[in-house]
Formats: C-alpha cells, structure tokens, sequence
C-alpha cells in the first residue's frame, strides 16, 4: 500500500486514515451512511468497507450499533480496524470475499446491509493495484446485492449507493427479492441528469417503489468559485453529519 | 359506450370525441406524444391508442408521420377513426390485441413505438365497462413492452409514460433488450416524489441509462387557486403542444 494520509470526515469529527492515492472514500461514502435507517442497537454489515469511512459515519450518527465491515484486502481491512480505534467506535472487521463468504458471516442475519459496490470495469481506470483491485468487476453488481439480500433478516434493508446508470442492473436483481424500494436520485446541481442514485429496499417486502425528488449537491447552474460551493443540505451532511433518512419518508 | 363529449387538446388546436365517462386520455397522452422523438417521414405505432389522442398530438407536432394505431376496443378504434378524420391527421388504426396482432401488424416494423399501458389491476376502480376493460391488466405490463420491442426496428425508439412506481418491472422487462434507457420522472412540484415516468429506449443499444432531471407539472409549494397552475413547461406542452424531446438531450 502506497503512502497513508489522515483525513477528517464530517468536518473533521472523524479522523480517517487512508491511502493517498488508489480507491479512496469520499462523499459516496458518507452519503451512504446518512441514508441508512438504522436505530440504535441495530446490526448494520457493510460489504466492502475500505478503509471504514461509511460505517465509521453512520456508527457516529447513531448510537450503540452493532456494525460489521466485510473487506477483501487485508491492508484495507487494517485500516479500518485502526480507524475504528482511532475514533473509538466499535466495528468488527473482517477480511474475506463476497462470494466466499467468511463461515462468521454466513452463520449471522442483519438488521441493515450497507454497500456502495465498485463502479469501473477493469482496466477502464488506470491506477495502483490497490484502486484496480477495488474498483474492477471481479464480483459484479449482482452477486453484491445478492450478498446483500442473504446477509439480511426478513424485513431488513437494504442501503447502496451507484452510479445512476447503472439502475436498470439494481432495480433487476432486485425485482421480486425485494420491496418497498426509494431511489433518491443525486444530481450535482438543479436541473442536472442524475450521477448517483441512493437506493434504499426492504427485503420481501411488497410494497412499492417510489423515484424521490433528487438531492442536489451544488448550488447555482455552474462552478464558478475555487472552492466548495455545497448546498446547504448537502454541506450539512458532508460537514456537519446530518442524517438523509428523512429525504426517504413517505411525502403524507 | 357513453355519451359522447368533444374536448379540446393542445389549447383547443386538436377537437377530440370521447365518452364522458369510463377511460379518457388526459395530460399523459399529451406528454407521451411530446416526448417521442418522431422525425418527419418516420413510421410510428401506438400501442393501445384508445380515442387516439397521444397519436393525434404527435401527428399534430410532427409533419408526414406515417401513425398507425391498434385499440382492442372496436369503439375506441371507430372514435379514433373519427377524430383523426377530424382534425385532418392520417392514422390507421386496427382494431386488435397486443396478445394476438392482427398479421398486417406482425409483418411489419416501426421506426417508434409509442404506449401509455395501462396502470390499474382489474377490479381495483370502480367504473363503466369501457373503463375497467381498458384499465385492467389482461395483458401485464410485460406484454406490453414485449409488443414493443418485436414491432420495433433494430435502433427503433420505444417511449412509454408509465406510474413511477413501475419503474422496476418496466425496467426489468426492457434489461437486455434496448439500451439508451433515458427515465424523465413526472413530479406534481418541485420537490416531491415523480408520480410518473415518462422513459425512452433504443432496441438494441447498449448505451448506458440516464436519470434525468424531473419534470415539474406546477409552480408553488401547494395547490392555492381554483383554477389550474401549471408551470411554464407543462402549460407549453399541454396547451401549445410543445415538444419535451430536448429533456432527453443528452448535457453537453
């Protein structure tokens, strides 16, 4: 692994280390973590944690969670575990591969599973090993959500971020294994196509789908300061880690 | 069938006969037809054309179209007839079933296919014969799509409007088999959940899909005036039949 940098996450709340160059977590992950349900004293798995930043986040936001990240390489894996120290929240890391599932992890169900699964095919994306190992299909969309859906307990949920492009691929291996799906589209600015889709899905649930008012990331029609220009919504949970649940409420 | 009623489309531009009650087409014919992108000369079926409004709008739009509509109901298919006479727009329409098209419609392909399948599972609305004969699922939404695809060219376009919260069976039957997948969502205002989808596809493409941006039927927050609000863009194509196609032009 290439040279380690600390980060600070949710305006520096959290402390992350992580590789300099490679894959990296950013926004997705946060993102990721602020639209998980989960309540205290719930079970959360994350299927291919990295360095941790998506569990770490979401174990800040609510209190007393059970979490479990699943990493197939083992310096990332190490990582995790030493970020998990280094912000004194509990989760149990473990090293192994979605479709070799560790025997620990075949043996549990969970209240929520939590993944934002690789978005480059191999070799589309040059870099170090670390970010082609990461970032290549070797397990593609599929087996991810349905590593996710047998990690979970009847009624569990299910909580991805991806690429919006690839929803056709989701809303398939979803169909008729899970219900009560909400796609919150995320667009850079107002009156942009969709580059993310947040999805959330209720294992053997019924109940059906519904396409949310998208989440905007930026303000204005264009980038025209140096710096960030996050709307206040999304500065409020990349900065300051404000749960996105309610953007998944039922309207009344 | 019912009493009769002529009714305006297009701010008065096209005068079509429809019963008073029982299935109606209303705003979602107009917009389906907005958004196909029919080229003048190019040949485009309708798929349950009913009093044939949506095929009458695009007929209206777009010059030397060659519209052939197929009704299962030979009254709709007579009022079709009549309001395309009418308004002086040709459109063949055949009466027949998607489950069995009649053979002047097997031997031939389209350039577009253009649907608004209905939404309501047989018995769940209260209502005349004609209305529960149209709304009623005989054929499921997959029989519809699967019509399309075989009455399409190779690299024809589908356009579908469709309730937002079939988004997963419409793209679960369109997986594999057309590409260029662009979902415009529907939303009442700004800010809430798409209660539609209008979504065009290619037949075998493989480009990758798109989630755009929604569109927006009314200003405000709420619903204040007795008399209708719409947006700009919606009372353009509504009550001036503008085109919605550059919605699904691609961002520069």
């Amino acid at each position: 692994m290439n040279e380690l940098r600390e980060d600070g996450f949710l305006g520096g709340r959290l402390r992350i280390t992580q590789p300099l160059r490679g894959y990296r977590s950013g926004a997705d992950a946060v993102m990721l973590a602020a639209s998980c349900p989960a309540q205290p004293d719930e079970s959360v798995l994350e299927l291919g944690c990295g360095a941790g930043v998506a569990s770490l986040c979401l174990g800040w936001r609510v209190p007393r969670l059970r979490l479990t990240g699943l990493e197939r390489q083992e310096d990332y894996a190490e990582l995790a575990r030493r970020n998990a120290a280094r912000n004194g929240i509990s989760l149990h890391v473990l090293t192994g591969d979605l479709g070799a599932m560790p025997a620990e992890l075949r043996r549990e169900s969970f209240d929520h599973v939590i993944a934002n699964p690789p978005y480059f095919i191999a070799g589309t994306k040059a870099g170090d090993a670390g970010r082609n190992l990461s970032r290549q299909e070797d397990t593609p969309l599929v087996g991810w959500i349905d590593a996710a859906l047998r990690r979970l307990r009847p009624g569990g949920i299910i909580t991805l971020i991806q690429r919006a492009d690839r929803l056709d691929a989701v809303l398939s291996t979803l169909q008729g294994r899970a219900g009560a799906i909400a796609i919150l589209p995320v667009a850079a600015r107002q009156g942009r196509e969709a580059g993310r889709i947040i999805l959330t899905a209720r294992k053997a649930a019924r109940t059906p789908l519904r396409l949310l008012a998208p989440f905007i990331m930026h303000d204005g029609a264009q980038h025209w300061l140096d710096g960030e220009d996050f709307s206040s919504q999304a500065s409020a949970v990349l900065r300051e880690g404000a749960s996105m649940v309610e953007y998944f409420a039922k309207e009344s």
